[in-house]
């Protein structure tokens, strides 16, 4: 399969980076091709505007939605957007891979769904969840973050881990018709050995081998929905 | 009070603007003292890097938080920061205005949360929630979005609205310990005629009547967990 990763992290040295690097290899040793959107070494650029159009619908009043879904079909989007809108298109796979920023992804990270994930493509009226203009690919999280296992749950100090990747996993993901496999999730990485590193480099590895055998995550069905995104009345 | 008003929003005509403006005359009139880093007018830059530091507690190897705790108590920030970091501390009230962007702020309003919540000052250790570095301050999302009430809670085809926002209200906001008003919500706003949104402007200045009387939001709160930050046992 194709596969692309999107990948953040501002140390070159991160233990992000070595996930990063670990995927490419084991994932083309498994036979895929993999094309790599190292966001910080691209520079890229997260902020959503008026540059982002080569031409405008309406040159007036900036609606960013309005403005991608015409500048695609125009192909006038900002050629670093319709450089990954390519990359998108391709990948039968996308895995995000950086470290937890506030409970989300870095802003750079952020900043691609923002401009990359555009409005026509990607979505559009009831073009969403299992009827998203990306149903068929499938996704996945990888990140690190600074907790324990312990600090998240119903009850625990930071809540349930599941709600917090919720805005990501079900509104960015899922939302665009991605099937979304659990997230790979290295805990606590600034504080533990070498030793553990290692071992989460390791349980990463078989991670990417179960790809196609692990049960998605389960989101809304337009089918379950009326015209005005309703639930449908339960026969009784 | 001092009220900060961070704006986000890539159309200076936009109901974001609107609102931006309407809060900033209504406060001033009730007596507060109001300031607004407008982030696309300042050109904010949202990307967390090395950049961000004058000086380096390890050059070799950057730990963006260790990084900003070292950099704020030398002095060293980058001037971007450092003058957004003044504002902060100056606030009684931070008042976040902008459009959700797939379930969440724009990233270049996520990355003033990256970059801005430096470690140190903002949190540390335990000093997170209520015992967070700026316990005592207050904060109010005011956020437009397209979709429509009937489109979240349980059972809903986008789900809970509380829990979409849970990343920042309680990852963001109330971690680093400040007092959380309920959002003002701008439903539907791309879609509704200009009478539904001088209504909704209106709205807007009832609620910025009443932040004093508003209950809270409430979190976690640190005398409930141990010192491995597990719930204490509760007394039977």
């Amino acid at each position: 399969m194709n596969v692309l990763i999107v990948f953040a992290h501002n140390e070159p040295q991160s233990f992000n980076a070595a996930m990063k690097d670990l995927a490419v290899s084991e994932l083309e040793a498994q036979g895929h091709r993999v094309q790599v959107s190292d966001l910080y070494a691209m520079r890229w650029n997260p902020v959503a505007s008026a540059a982002d159009f080569g031409s405008r619908k309406n040159p007036d009043y900036l609606v960013y939605a309005l403005e991608q879904r015409h500048n695609y079909e125009a192909g006038t989007l900002a050629p670093d957007i319709a450089a990954e809108v390519e990359k998108v298109k391709w990948a039968d796979f996308i895995l995000f891979n950086f470290p937890i920023y506030w409970y989300g992804m870095p802003a750079i990270m952020k900043g691609w769904i923002d401009r990359v994930f555009i409005s026509g493509l990607c979505y559009g009226g009831r073009r969403i969840y299992d009827r998203g203009g990306l149903a068929g690919k499938r996704a996945m999280l990888a990140f690190s973050l600074g907790g324990q296992e312990h600090m998240f749950g119903e009850g625990a100090i930071h809540g349930e881990l599941d709600l917090l990747l919720r805005p990501i996993q079900r509104g960015m993901l899922a939302y665009v018709g991605l099937t979304v496999l659990p997230p790979f999730i290295a805990w606590h990485v600034p504080y533990v050995t070498d030793a553990a590193r290692a071992a989460l480099l390791a349980d990463y590895r078989t991670r990417l081998r179960q790809l196609d055998t692990l049960a998605p995550l389960r989101f809304a069905r337009m089918a379950d929905f009326d015209d005005t995104l309703r639930p449908r009345a339960v026969a009784s």
